[in-house]
């Protein structure tokens, strides 16, 4: 029974795996889309993420199929549990990512916009971000999730930073306005990412240590 | 034992309609703090968001601890999953709730701005969906968290509106384009509310049907 369990336990894992592998490659050409202005790229993740969306729903089956069946308890409920809800962060980075290409569909069709973005800082470091998590959750290694959480801060900041650019630019270039709010909804989307790659680092931080980081952001602030 | 477990599953459900009562109250203040200019009122919001935070907290727990001592099966155990999904859209609302508030807190400060922004219309539908999908929970009932879904595309139609109601006001008026982005993120936060509550809504169509809605918005789109 117990050795049956382990078994679909590490089927679980490997579902989420691909799962992680199929959102990270979301993301990355969701970004590489909006750099390269490249609308049949942005078009392609668009159309990929109902594969997303049928393996986020086949990994809860799965969890709920082991709760039914095995009942497990300790270190085992936990993972379950801890991979439902990361289960959930990655569909939602699949979405955003979704959210990007669609922005880059529009923005790929105007003419290009000069405003001094530190679009590839942000896209790097929400992509590192993403990765580390996923990382941190095949390793169960709480240091690397730890860097993950302290990291958020410095997309919060690129992303309040991009506001402050973005106002600057439409004031001086009012023609710009709709392709600057497009710019505008990319950053915020890939704040939004490191959010979800912060509560699947948590997530990990909660499964191996047994302690909830969650809510409490002071205990990064300090290190960023 | 099975008795002792409906006792502990009346009193998850107790705990999560604490929280959705808190969640309701905190959006339903943070919109009326942008509708009246109420600095206060905001920082009131933002304030109390660390209950919301701790009672997710414990719900979660609850959730766990009914899985490890009770290992519940079929509709109960579909609940406690459910449970754990509804709490995290929960503690989400009232982060949004949070955002709304700190935009507000800044609008507070700033002249009026006259823009034809439909904010009344989308925080009524918002909160509408948000108290539907709490009661369809509450009921277990399906018809309600169908038209909680529906709705969702009512909303993001708005939301749409909303950007190019600014757009047209940021070309007209320049000096207004620091308000206007704060308010276009006040229309962002209600419209992520709103997929926040048909998330709920979805869930517990699941619970009840036993058939998962979530990721088939076009079976909404044509109602709507």
């Amino acid at each position: 029974m117990t050795v049956h369990m382990q078994k679909e336990i590490e089927n679980l894992k490997s579902k989420l795996l691909t799962l992680c592998a199929a959102v990270e490659k979301s993301l990355c050409l969701a970004v590489q889309s909006v750099r390269e202005r490249d609308a049949a790229l942005a078009k392609s993740v668009i159309d990929d993420d109902v594969h997303i969306d049928q393996t986020e729903i086949d990994v809860e089956e799965e969890c709920l199929k082991i709760l039914a069946l095995h009942q497990p308890v300790a270190i085992d409920l936990r993972f379950i549990v801890t991979a439902l809800k990361i289960n959930n962060d990655l569909e939602r980075i699949g979405d955003l990512a979704v959210n990007i290409a669609e922005r880059s569909e529009f923005l790929a069709g105007q003419e290009p916009i000069s405003v001094p973005f530190d679009f590839d800082a942000m896209a790097e470091k929400t992509q590192w971000m993403v990765t580390e998590s996923l990382d941190s959750l095949v390793d169960m290694d709480c240091k690397r999730a730890h860097q993950v959480c302290a990291a958020d801060d410095e997309v919060d900041a690129l992303n309040r930073k991009m506001y402050k650019q973005v106002e600057a630019t439409i004031v001086a270039h009012p023609r710009w306005t709709r392709g600057l709010l497009h710019l505008l909804s990319v950053s915020r989307h890939l704040e939004r990412i490191a959010d979800h790659a912060t509560n699947i680092a948590e997530d990990v931080i909660y499964m191996v240590e047994g302690r909830i980081v969650r809510h409490k952001a002071e205990d990064y602030k300090s290190q960023s």
